[in-house]
């Protein structure tokens, strides 16, 4: 049974990905040997590290000024590197949902953090608006989007502090002005790579302010001095996003991605809203994510929450089960999640109606 | 041409787990998903990742008291969470090369940093004995396997404070006694894994004692606690971990490789020894790494160096070119490089011997 594959992260990857890597865990590159097994400092691999950061900014359009690395150690690790690398005195963040929460947390080891404003009073299920970010914060901590709560910023923030996004569940799904931002970071095994490879777009400029010293593997200036070859980097995942960005690149870039992240999601929403079982669960729909979308049972049918989970598993679905904090279904619509398996799903929640 | 691959690393892994992996990529467990697209809290991946750290501590025969955790970011992350987590006061760093001096610099950010003994002097080409280790010391630091200078360490050491052992290069080489020893840590990319994980050995009783607050991902606690799942863990190169393990034990194990790497190592050196262009890099037998074999041309055939690189290149050697900071030549020998390679490599010198 063919399988559509709405997990939350890591994720459905473009069958181009699959096959090009699948090919280079054999033969990489003519050389022989395995992708696994060959040295980073390979001419192939090199070539490999800087196509993959070119199409990277060429992709996402990035201004001259930042400079884009590829890391290890997950946006877990990022949510310490930032303040590590940029909070001198006091940070600001918007609190909008457990990894905004996480990046928060971890900044208090660094200095002052302000939470400029929290959804927490409501679950996550709408993002704050109308808060202020203090003028003399080092900068200000968004996550734009909550893979949890299938709430999004879709827009790109003007403020007047340094910008820090992570966008690990919603990089390359939408064209970004990237000069609005300072960093742009995120675990790529959402739209990009298998698990294992973290992002940074980095504006240069921001660097060098903190007074305290940072560690050689925690410091940007290290990655960004080095093209991501301080040390060895994670080789394959680096191998596989840049097959996704080739994909990408073919496909039509981000505003294609756009164009069928916003036709897939309305679909779902549309069809969450007209069935009698389900309801969103996101507040206002100006904040609904187009990765992730969230949906419980209607009140009235609470009951049929499994037999539903055990319906869709049954009919091809995997990873639709809501995170516990929310509960219910997400289904995650990442750039290569087909079409087709949207329709799949819809044809699931249709004929799971008309059975109840 | 069948390529015999003596990179330094990342660098051959055996074909069983190619074989495995490129099957993994293409289709993982039966679940119709590449394994580099499913959910790191899928059943089917918890099971993975808990046979890797079974596995790990049978093989490696690690007493209770200790735990195994896999992370990302490399050994030379480890560099920096090693003092984070256990430098209070004073670290003991012996210093064996180019990865020994880096972990002992990251130490220098966390405190007082005493190099007891460093053999930088005749361009670490020897491992130094003799020295005393600071009885007030938090912990002293080994680097057990130089691969850019062949020197091994190659025995447990006895010490009075806790014991920290980078073993990138030489784990699951030889039966080690992890009872003497705090913290074994190292990158995966040798005898283990593809780039883009980090195994780390903790006795737990050497956490905690710690003064200053420590960062959640840079807490070896935070992983212990949550069995390498506290964020998503590098999956596929778990994964490929998991099937060399499964390999190192149905090959008999540690004490099988042990066997195989001496035999390897002596053939190689004994031609050496034998073969009138060549000479060891390393000063003393004792201090000889049957890891990582670096010889350089005798002082009368020094012009034929770049000769012979192209020679054996010709001949399917890949990856020998010595680090820069030696030159010559460095055949790596980790435990899945089949003697028949290292019977190649001698052939090959015969050959070039020969014809000069």
């Amino acid at each position: 049974m063919k399988k559509h594959n709405f997990s939350a992260g890591p994720s459905v990857l473009p069958e181009f990905t699959i096959k090009k890597t699948a090919e280079a865990v054999l033969d990489f590159a003519g050389t022989g040997l395995s992708v696994m097994e060959v040295s980073h400092r390979d001419k192939e691999f090199m070539a490999v590290m800087d196509q993959a950061r070119d199409l990277f900014k060429e992709i996402l359009d990035i201004p001259s000024g930042y400079e884009v690395v590829f890391l290890g150690g997950g946006a877990s690790m990022q949510f310490c590197m930032v303040p590590y690398n940029l909070l001198n005195k006091k940070a600001a963040y918007l609190n909008t949902g457990t990894w905004a929460s996480k990046a928060l947390k971890e900044a208090k080891f660094f200095g002052e953090v302000v939470e400029v404003a929290s959804s927490k009073d409501e679950n996550f299920s709408y993002i704050p608006k109308n808060y202020e970010v203090p003028a003399d914060a080092d900068y200000f901590h968004i996550t734009t989007n909550n893979t949890i709560f299938g709430t999004e910023i879709r827009k790109d923030l003007d403020v007047k502090v340094p910008l820090v996004a992570d966008m690990s569940s919603d990089i390359f799904s939408r064209p970004v002005d990237v000069s609005k931002y300072a960093i742009i970071y995120g675990g790529a095994q959402k739209n990009l790579a298998p698990a294992g490879v973290t992002f940074a777009v980095i504006r240069e400029d921001v660097l060098g302010k903190v007074d305290r010293p940072i560690p050689t593997m925690l410091n940007y200036k290290t990655h960004i001095e080095n093209g991501s070859m301080f040390n060895t980097p994670p080789v394959l995942p680096v191998f596989a996003a840049l097959q996704t960005l080739i994909w990408l690149k073919e496909q039509g870039g981000v505003k294609e991605m756009e164009k069928r992240n916003i036709r897939k999601a309305t679909m779902l929403y549309d069809e969450i809203e007209r069935n009698k079982l389900f309801k969103s669960t996101v507040k206002y729909e100006e904040d609904r994510s187009i990765m992730n979308i969230c949906f419980v049972m209607a009140d009235e049918y609470k009951e049929l929450e499994a037999d539903f989970r055990t319906f869709a598993s049954s009919r091809g679905m995997v990873g639709i089960k809501g995170h516990r904090s929310v509960g219910g279904f997400r289904a995650s619509c990442y750039n290569a999640l087909p079409e087709e398996s949207v329709k799949a799903l819809i044809d699931t929640m249709r004929e799971f109606e008309k059975n109840h």
